[in-house]
C-alpha cells in the first residue's frame, strides 16, 4: 500500500469542526466510534492496514446542513470524502484517500423527489440506492424501466458519478444523467443545464443549458458535492428479451467482439452486454476448490472442463432486446443467425410482456429488466469464501483480443491467479475491460500481491496505450498518472480547476488522483 | 443594439500584437483591410452598426500557430475572438462580441485526419465544414452516414460547440462528438478523454477518460480553442426512409406532439424530427408578397390558403426512418397509423437503398440522409428578398402547445411580424422551439425592431420558465442573464472557471455572457 498521504489535520481544528458538525447535524449524526469508522473502511482491506482509515463520519439530512458542513469544514481546512452509499467495492469502498478524513456520506439523503411517468425521469437524492428508487418505480405503478447496475446496494448518485456502468438501452454512453443540483466547495447552491433558470420545468428533460455543461465535471472529481440528479426512465417496451451467447473455444472471442460490433452499430443491439470468461462465470456459479487445488492459475483443460459442466462455455454474453414484439422477433433471428456462424456458437432467450416481469428469476435477467439484487456479489468468494474480496481493474480499449492477451498473460503468468473479466462495450465502439483481481482479504500476503498485480497492471497496460475507466483508493495517482499527454496537461487543467474551486482544498483531496495545492508535492 | 464593452485595446498594444501574429503565421494570414473587416461582421447587421467589428483576422493553419498567437496575445492583451468557420448566421456570423478583437479564423485548418469506417468515426479540424466532411467520406468510398446541419457550409466543429442541431440518430442529444484536442488560454495543449493517455487508440471511441470530463465545457464557452475533434459516423442502413407528416389545422400541433413523444420515447423515431409551421415552411418555398401585403402578420384566413396551396398543412414534420427494412416497414406502420388518428392528417414517405442515395432530390431529404446542402438558405428572403437576414430566438421547453402560445402572441402582436417557428425535439423529452425572426437587412428600422422583440422575447419567455439553447451575439448578456438562479450561481462558477484558466481574459472574451475579470462591471 502507498502510504497516505498527511492532511496535516491537526487535533485541534478537527476538534472544532467536529463540532461545528454537531452544531449542524446534531451528535447522533456524527460518530466517532471505533465500531463506525471501521464500517467506512475498504471493506476488503486487510484488518490491520490503515492508510485510508477516516477520523468520523457525519450523516446530514438535508443541502442545507451539506452547505453548513462544508463552510465548518472551510474555516478548520478538514478533509470530507463524500460517498453517496459508499457502495464502491473493488475500488475502495467508503473509505477516504487521505487518513483521518471526515467521511460525508449521504446515506440519510434517500428521498426519490420526483418520478414523471410520461415524460420519464426521475429527480433523486444522493442515497438513493437502486433498489430505493425501483420499488418507488413500483409503488407508483409507473410503466418505467431503471437502467441499474449489477448490484441493487448502490447509490444512483454515486454509481453515476464514478462512471458506474449499468445495463439497459439508457445505459449506453452511460446516458441516463440529467440535470445537478451541486453544492459546490464554498459552500454555494450551484443547479445546472435548465435547472440554472428559474421555474423552468426541462432540468430534467433537456441536457444541457445555455454556456457550457458542467454536468461530467462534477463526475469522478472532487469539485462539487452533487445532492440532486435527474434520471431517465425509459417506458416499458412491449416485450423484453434477455439473450445468452455461449461458445466453446478461447479463440472465438475474436468473431463474438466483431459481429457484436456490427449488430451495436448498426443498432441491433440497444444495450450494454458482458462477454464474461468461464472463471468469472463459475465464481457465480460455484466454488474454486471444487475444480482445482493446485498452486497457480487453473490449468486450460480445468478451465475447458468447467465450460463444458457448468455449462458455461469459454465465453458467455449476456445482453437483451427490447421493443415491440414484432421487431424484437426480426431482430433475434438476426442475431441468432449471425452468431450461430461460430462452430458451436448457441444463441437463446426467452421473451417477457412487462406483467410477466415479475415472473423472471435469473438474476442477471433481472439487472437487464431494470430489477436490482445482489445475487452477483457472491463471486468474490472464489478464493477466500465469506472474505473473498477483490480489485477492479478497469482499462478501456477497442480491441477486446489484444487486451485479453495482454492481461491474462500478466495476471496468469506474473500474478499466479485465475484470469476473471467481463468485457463490456458501454458503446458499439469500444469496451470496458473489467478484470476482478479476486484474492482472501483475510490473507495479508495475498492481499498485498493483488495490490502489487493490480499496479502492474496498470503501468504494463498504459505502456499498450491502455488506461483505466475507473481507478481504485490505493492506486488512483499511479492510474492518473499514466494520462500524461504533453507533460500531463490534463492533470494540470483539473488542478487549476481545483484550486479555483476548492482554494482550501477540502473537498475529497486525492479523489482520481486530483490534489488541492496545499497536498500536491 | 447594446453598446460594446470596451475591451480597452491600446493602438500600440495591438500593433505590437500584430506584429506577433504576423511573425507568427505570415503577414498574408493576418487581415486588416476594411473589405476584409466587413466580411467577418455579422452578415445581417444593418450597415452603419459597427459595436462587433474586429480590428483583425489572423488565420494560423496548424495548432503552434495558434499556441503562438495564444501567447502573443496574452502578451498584450488583446481579445481573441474564435470561430472555426464562422457561418454563425442567426446568432451574429462570425462578429466578435467586443468591438475591436482580433478574429482568430479556423478557416485553414480545413483537413480530416482521420476516417475508420469499421470504427464508424473521424478526426477533423475546426476549419473542415460538413460540405468537407461529406466529400471525404465519399472520396473513400466509406459506407458511413455524417449526422449534418441544415446549411452545409458550418463546422462540423463549429456548429458542435455552439450546441449545434443535426438530424441523423447520432445528432439525439448532440451526442456525436467523442475526444477533443484543446489549446487552452495559456497556450498549453490539452487532449481529453483517452487521449490524454499516450498511445491511446480509443481517444475517439469512448467519451470519457479517468477523471472529470471536461469535454462540454469547451462548448458555448471561451475556456479553450478545439483544434480537433472527434466525430462518429453512423453505418449505412440497409435502408432509409425520409417521411413526411401534414396536418390541416393549428390546434392539432398537441396531438402531433404527444404522439411523436410516444414514438421516440418507445424508439420508433430514433432521430432529430422538424415540426415547421406553415410561415416557415412557405419562406423556402415562396415569397411573401405573393400572399399578403398587408400591415402586421399574416391573417389566419391566409395562413390557411398558404397551407392548401403549397401543401405544406398548418403543421408539417420532417423525419425519418433508418435500419434494416423489415423494421423499416414495421415501423412505418406503427407511425402512420398513430398520427393518422388525428383527422386529416397524412403519413407518407419512400424508401432508398444506399445505393439510391444520390438520388434524392429533396434538399430536406438530403440533409436527413447526411448530405449537406444550402437549399433552406432562402427562407431569409421572406421579409427583405436578397437582404434578408434573420434572428434565431431558440428556448427550451417540454411544452410545444404552451411555447406556440406565448411566443406567437409576443411575435405577433407586439412585434407585428410573421410568426416563423420549427419545433426540434433533440431528445424525446424536450423542444428547442427554434422561432426566426425575420427581417429586411437593409431597412434600419425593421432591423432594429427585429433586435428589440427578440430581446423582448428573451424577458418574456424567461418568466415562463423558458431559458435559450444559444444565444445571439447582440443579446447574449440578457440571455445567460435569465439563469439566474442562486443569485447566478452558474455565472459565478463559470467566471471562477474563467478567470482560473485565462487569467488575461484574451479568449472570446463576452461568449455567453462569460466576461474574464478585467471587463465584468
Amino acid at each position: 500500500m502507498t502510504s497516505a498521504v498527511s492532511g496535516e489535520i491537526s487535533a485541534a481544528d478537527l476538534s472544532s469542526a467536529l463540532d461545528g458538525f454537531v452544531a449542524a447535524v446534531g451528535a447522533e449524526h456524527v460518530l466517532t466510534d471505533e465500531v463506525s469508522l471501521r464500517e467506512f473502511r475498504d471493506p476488503f482491506a486487510f484488518e490491520t492496514w490503515d492508510d485510508y482509515t477516516a477520523s468520523a463520519i457525519v450523516m446530514p439530512h438535508t443541502v442545507e446542513e451539506i452547505q453548513e458542513i462544508v463552510r465548518v469544514a472551510n474555516r478548520h481546512t478538514i478533509p470530507l470524502w463524500t460517498h453517496s452509499t459508499g457502495r464502491n467495492n473493488g475500488y475502495g469502498g467508503p473509505a477516504p484517500r487521505v487518513r483521518g478524513s471526515v467521511i460525508l456520506s449521504l446515506r440519510r439523503m434517500n428521498r426519490v423527489l420526483e418520478i414523471d411517468e410520461e415524460l420519464g425521469y426521475a429527480l433523486v437524492e444522493p442515497g438513493v440506492r437502486w433498489f430505493d428508487l425501483y420499488e418507488a418505480i413500483q409503488a407508483g405503478g409507473h410503466k418505467l424501466m431503471l437502467s441499474c447496475a449489477d448490484l441493487g446496494w448502490g447509490s444512483v448518485i454515486g454509481n453515476t458519478l464514478d462512471h458506474g456502468i449499468t445495463y439497459l438501452p439508457y445505459g449506453t454512453n452511460m446516458g441516463m444523467q440529467c440535470g445537478m443540483e451541486v453544492v459546490l466547495p464554498n459552500g454555494e447552491l450551484l443547479r445546472t443545464g435548465m435547472g440554472a433558470l428559474p421555474g423552468s420545468r426541462a432540468w430534467n428533460l433537456y441536457k444541457r443549458g445555455l454556456g457550457p455543461t458542467p454536468d461530467q465535471l462534477f463526475m469522478q472529481s472532487n469539485f462539487g458535492i452533487v445532492t440532486k440528479m435527474g434520471v431517465w426512465l425509459m417506458p416499458e417496451p412491449e416485450c423484453y428479451m434477455p439473450l445468452w451467447l455461449r461458445v466453446w473455444r478461447d479463440g472465438d472471442l475474436a468473431a463474438v467482439v466483431d459481429t457484436l460490433r456490427r449488430l451495436m452499430l448498426d443498432g441491433t443491439i440497444e444495450m450494454v452486454p458482458q462477454i464474461i470468461n468461464t472463471i468469472l462465470f463459475a465464481s457465480v456459479l460455484s466454488k474454486r476448490d471444487l475444480w482445482y487445488q493446485g498452486d497457480g492459475p487453473i490449468p486450460d483443460a480445468i478451465v475447458d472442463k468447467m465450460a463444458r459442466e457448468l455449462e458455461v462455455g469459454r465465453w458467455m454474453m449476456r445482453f437483451a432486446l427490447y421493443g415491440d414484439e414484432s421487431v424484437v422477433d426480426l431482430r433475434f433471428r438476426k442475431i441468432k443467425e449471425a452468431f450461430e456462424r461460430i462452430e458451436g456458437a448457441e444463441v437463446w432467450g426467452t421473451k417477457y410482456a412487462p406483467e410477466q416481469f415479475s415472473q423472471i428469476e435469473n438474476p442477471i435477467e433481472q439487472v437487464q429488466a431494470g430489477i436490482p439484487n445482489l445475487d452477483l456479489n457472491q463471486m468474490t468468494g472464489w478464493y477466500g469464501g465469506e472474505h473473498g474480496g477483490h480489485i477492479g481493474f478497469s482499462p478501456v480499449g477497442r480491441d477486446a483480443v489484444a487486451l485479453r492477451d495482454l492481461l491474462r498473460g500478466m495476471i496468469e503468468r506474473q500474478a499466479g491467479l485465475d484470469y476473471m473479466v467481463a468485457m463490456i462495450p458501454t458503446n458499439a465502439r469500444s469496451f470496458v475491460h473489467v478484470t476482478l483481481v479476486i484474492f482472501d482479504t483475510a490473507n495479508e500476503a495475498q492481499a498485498r500481491a493483488a495490490y502489487d498485480t493490480s499496479k502492474l497492471l496498470v503501468r504494463e497496460a498504459a505502456k499498450q496505450g491502455y488506461g483505466e475507466y475507473r481507478a481504485h483508493l490505493d492506486f488512483m495517482d499511479l492510474a492518473a498518472d499514466q494520462y500524461s499527454f504533453n507533460d500531463h496537461a490534463y492533470r494540470r487543467f483539473n488542478e487549476t480547476i481545483k484550486d479555483a474551486l476548492d482554494p482550501n482544498g477540502i473537498l475529497s483531496p486525492g479523489k482520481q488522483g486530483i490534489w488541492p495545492s496545499r497536498l500536491r508535492p
